[in-house]
C-alpha cells in the first residue's frame, strides 16, 4: 500500500498534537479506575477497566475476546489485514496496577490524574497505562486513517502482570491460536535517558528456592551441646560459601554448560558501554560482585548469577542468645541466560547442595514454583530492526540495543506460545516512581510512543 | 575439736528429718518472695528476699552485711572460727529466679509453693532457693550444735545472677578483703543422675560478638544489580564458612595457643564416660560437630569452640523476594577452656574475619561486655576431694568428677576475688525445669544438700 512508504512519524506527531486534549482526557479516564490487581476489594474495578479497554478496541475496529482466567480478564483484540501475507504483530500491555501505599506520601490523590506543565502524576501513568494508552491509541489512529493496514495487529493486555501473570499462561492451551505472530512487543519496559531510547532485547530468566538445614529437634544450648553437635548455621555457611570459586564463577558442576556466548557481532551491537565506575553509582555499591575479567554490565545483562537473597538461623536480635538453632535457611535464586533451563539449573544448584551438607545436618531444597526462561532476542532480528528504525527518527541519539538483569518469566512464555521474534519496549524512565508514590509520565513521552508504535507497525509490514 | 572428727552425715540426716516441719515451713517462706530480677516491679520483693535472708544469718550468729551495687543487694554473711590457723570456705548462692512466663503452664501458682509426696513445687525450688536454703540450714544447725566451727565460713548470696551478675564484679574492689578464701563453693548447679552426685570442677569461659557485613546503601534488586555487587550474604557465609577446617578446627589462627591439655591423672579423674551415642540422645543431634577423633562429652568440656548462634540477612519469610539485603550479621560466641583469655581470642577472631573480608564488603566485629574466662580446678584439690569425699556418703554410687560446658562468668571471678579454690556443686537434676514452668526440687534432696554441707565443711576444717 502507497500510504505506507513513506515514514509516517511526522504524520503521528502531529496527528497526536491536534487530539491532544481528547486523547488526554481519554487516558484520564483510564487512569482512574482503581485497578489494583493485588487487591481482591478492587476486582470490580478491574473489569470495570478491562470492558473500558475491549471496547475502545472494538470502537477502533478490532475484533475483541474477553478471557477469564482464574483472575483478572485478558483483554484480546485482533486487526486482520486483507493481505494474504500480512505480517502479524502482537503487543503485549497490562491494565492493572501496584497498589498505593504509602498514601501519605503522594502529593495528590493516586487515581485523579493530574496534569503539571508536561507530566502526568497518577498510579499507573507509566506503569502501564502510558504505554498501554499510546499502544491503543496507535492502532485505532492507524485504522482511522488508513482503513487497510498492510500487517495483522493483535493485542494482548492483562490484569495480572504486578502479581506475576498467575492466568495468562493457563490460558494459552486454549487461545493459542489467537496468539499466533511473528513479532511480539513487550511494550512495558524503558531506558535509562530520554535521550537513548532503547531496544530491550531480552531479560534473564529465574528460579528460586529455599534450603533448610536441620541438626536438631529444638533448638540446643550452645555451651551445653557447643562442639558435640553440627550447628546448622555452621553448616549453612559452609554450604553457600563453597557455591563460588575464587574468580567469583559459581561452583555448581554443570551450572554454565549451556550458557550461550554472545556472538561478536551481538557484542557489538550491545550497549554495554557503562563502566564499573557508572555501575558502582547506579547502586551505590562497589561493583565487586560476579566473575572476575567480565565488566559489571556485562555480568548483570550476559551471565547468569547465583545470589543469596536471605539467610536466617538462631538469634539475631540486640544482646545475644547463646543458642544453637535447630535449623537454618536460606533463600537462593538464579538469574539464568539463554540456554539455561530452570528446571535443570534448580536440579545441580539441589544436588550440589546436598552434596556438600555434612553428616549430622538433614537438608532440604525447595524449588519454587514461578520460574521464568531467560529471552535473549538477536539485534538483528527483523522485529529489533524495526523498532529500531521507529526510535532512530525520535531521538537525536541511535537506540540503544540493551538486556535487562531482571526476570519477567511472561516474556518467554508468551514469546513461545506465539512462536514469535520478541522485543521489550517503552518509554519508561528511572525517575517516574513506578511502584511508588507520584508515579508520573509525560505527554511527551505519550507522544513518542504513539510515534514509535505507528513507525513500527509500518517496518514491520510486509 | 574432737566433734569433727567423726562423720557428720548421719547426724545431720537426722537433724533434718527431726527439724523437718519447721525447716520446711521456712523454705515455703523463701519460696514466697517474688523474686525475680529481671523485672523492675519486682525489685520491692527482692529487697524483702535479701532482708529475710540477712536477718535468718544474723539470728545463726553469722555477721551480716548488705552490699549495695547498682541494682539488687548483695548479702554476706560470715563466722569466724577462734582457731588461729582455721581454714576459710566461701559459699556462692543467689535468692533472684527467672520470670514465670507462660503462667498458664504452671500447675499451682509459682509464688505459692506446694508440696507433693516428696516434691516442692515453686518458681525458684531448685534454681536456687533450695540450694541457698540447705547451705543457710546447714551453716545455722553446725552453729547451734556446736558453737564453735574450725573453721571459717563466709556466705555470699547475690540478686542478680538471673540476669548475668551485673553489679557483683563491680562490688569486689570495695568488699575483696571479705572474700578471701582458701575454697569456695558455688552451690548452684547438680548432676545428670540422682544416684551420681557430682563435683563440677569447672566450665567454659564465653566471649560473644557481633559481625557486620555492609554492601550497599540499601537494599538491591537482585536481577537489576545480582552479578554486578558483592551480596553481603555471599560474603557472610564465605567467611564463617572458612572458621572451621576440614578435620572441624577451628581455622582462626592462634585459637588454640593457649588450650591446657588435661593431664592423664586429670583426664583419668574426669567423669568422660558418655559415649557419642548416649550424648546424641541428650541432645536428639548427631555428635558430628566440633574436632575429629575428639569424643563428644569431651568436646564440650575440654574444647574450645566457635559457634554461630545467629545468621540474617535478605528475605527470609514465606515466599520469596529477590532483594540483595544491604548488610547481613551474624552473632558469634567463643567457649573457651584453660588458659584461653576471652579478649585475645576475640581479638583473634575479629582479626581473622577482617582478612577474610572481601574487596567491596564492609566488616564491623563488636565485641561484646560481660565475656566470662574458663575455670577448671584439678580434681585432686583440696575443695573438690572434701566435696567429694562428703558426697560419697550419701549416695551408692562414688561421686562424678564432672566439668560444665556452659559459662557462669562469676565463677572465675568470684574465684580470682577470693583467691580460693573453686568448685561447683548442687543437687539439681535436669527434669527439675528451672526456668520453666512446674520447676520443683525435691525434700530429699534438700537433706541430702543439708547433710553434704555439714560435712563438706567438716572435711574442710584444718
Amino acid at each position: 500500500m502507497a500510504a505506507f512508504e513513506d515514514s509516517l512519524v511526522q504524520r503521528a506527531i502531529s496527528a497526536f498534537s491536534d487530539a491532544r486534549e481528547s486523547l488526554l482526557a481519554e487516558y484520564f479516564e483510564l487512569l482512574r479506575f482503581r485497578s489494583i490487581s493485588s487487591e481482591a476489594e478492587f476486582k470490580p474495578e478491574l473489569d470495570l477497566c478491562a470492558e473500558w479497554v475491549r471496547s475502545r478496541l472494538d470502537r477502533a475496529g478490532l475484533k475483541t475476546e474477553v478471557w477469564q482466567g482464574v483472575g483478572h480478564p485478558v483483554v484480546f483484540g485482533e486487526f486482520r489485514s486483507s493481505s494474504s501475507n500480512a505480517p502479524t504483530v502482537l503487543l503485549y500491555n497490562h491494565y492493572d496496577v501496584q497498589p498505593v501505599d504509602p498514601l501519605e506520601l503522594w502529593h495528590s490523590p493516586p487515581f485523579e490524574p493530574r496534569l503539571d506543565g508536561d507530566t502526568v502524576y497518577a498510579r499507573g501513568a507509566a506503569d502501564n497505562k502510558g504505554q498501554l494508552f499510546y499502544v491503543m491509541s496507535a492502532v485505532r489512529w492507524m485504522l482511522k486513517e488508513f482503513g487497510e493496514l498492510p500487517l495483522n495487529v493483535k493485542l494482548i493486555i492483562e490484569g495480572e502482570e504486578e502479581i506475576g501473570s498467575p492466568s495468562l499462561p493457563k490460558l494459552f492451551d486454549k487461545y493459542g491460536d489467537r496468539l499466533q505472530a511473528d513479532s511480539l512487543l513487550i511494550v512495558d519496559s524503558g531506558s535509562h535517558s530520554d535521550s537513548v531510547p532503547a531496544v530491550t532485547l531480552g531479560c534473564r530468566g529465574i528460579v528460586t528456592m529455599t534450603v533448610t538445614l536441620t541438626g536438631s529437634k529444638s533448638d540446643l544450648h550452645s555451651g551445653l551441646a557447643g562442639g558435640a553437635v553440627y550447628n546448622p548455621n555452621r553448616a549453612l555457611a559452609e554450604i553457600l560459601g563453597k557455591l563460588y570459586d575464587s574468580d567469583g564463577r559459581i561452583a555448581v558442576p554443570g551450572f554454565y554448560d549451556r550458557v550461550l556466548e554472545p556472538s561478536a557481532e551481538e557484542r557489538a551491537a550491545l550497549f554495554l558501554n557503562l563502566t564499573d565506575d557508572q555501575v558502582e553509582q547506579l547502586f551505590s555499591a562497589k561493583a565487586t560482585g560476579g566473575e572476575k575479567g567480565v565488566g559489571a554490565l556485562e555480568r548483570t545483562w550476559l551471565r547468569p548469577t547465583l545470589e543469596i537473597n536471605g539467610v536466617a538461623g538462631g538469634y539475631s536480635g540486640d544482646g545475644f542468645k547463646t543458642v544453637i538453632p535447630a535449623r537454618s535457611i536460606a533463600k537462593l535464586s538464579c538469574r539464568l541466560v539463554p540456554d539455561q533451563n530452570p528446571a535443570e539449573i534448580a536440579g545441580l544448584v539441589k544436588s550440589h547442595l546436598e552434596s556438600l551438607t555434612p553428616s549430622g545436618v538433614a537438608i532440604n531444597v525447595d524449588v519454587h514454583p514461578g520460574s521464568g526462561a531467560p529471552v535473549r532476542s538477536r539485534p538483528d532480528s527483523r522485529t529489533a530492526q524495526a523498532l529500531a528504525a521507529a526510535l532512530n527518527q525520535l531521538s537525536p541519539r541511535p537506540a540503544a540495543f540493551t538486556l535487562s538483569g531482571g526476570s519477567i518469566p511472561i516474556v518467554e512464555e508468551l514469546a513461545r506460545a506465539a512462536n514469535a521474534e520478541v522485543v521489550m519496549m517503552g518509554f519508561g524512565l528511572p525517575d517516574d516512581d513506578i511502584h511508588a508514590p507520584n508515579e508520573r509520565f509525560s505527554v511527551s513521552r505519550l507522544q513518542k510512543g504513539f510515534a514509535a508504535i505507528v513507525e513500527t507497525l509500518r517496518n514491520l509490514r510486509a
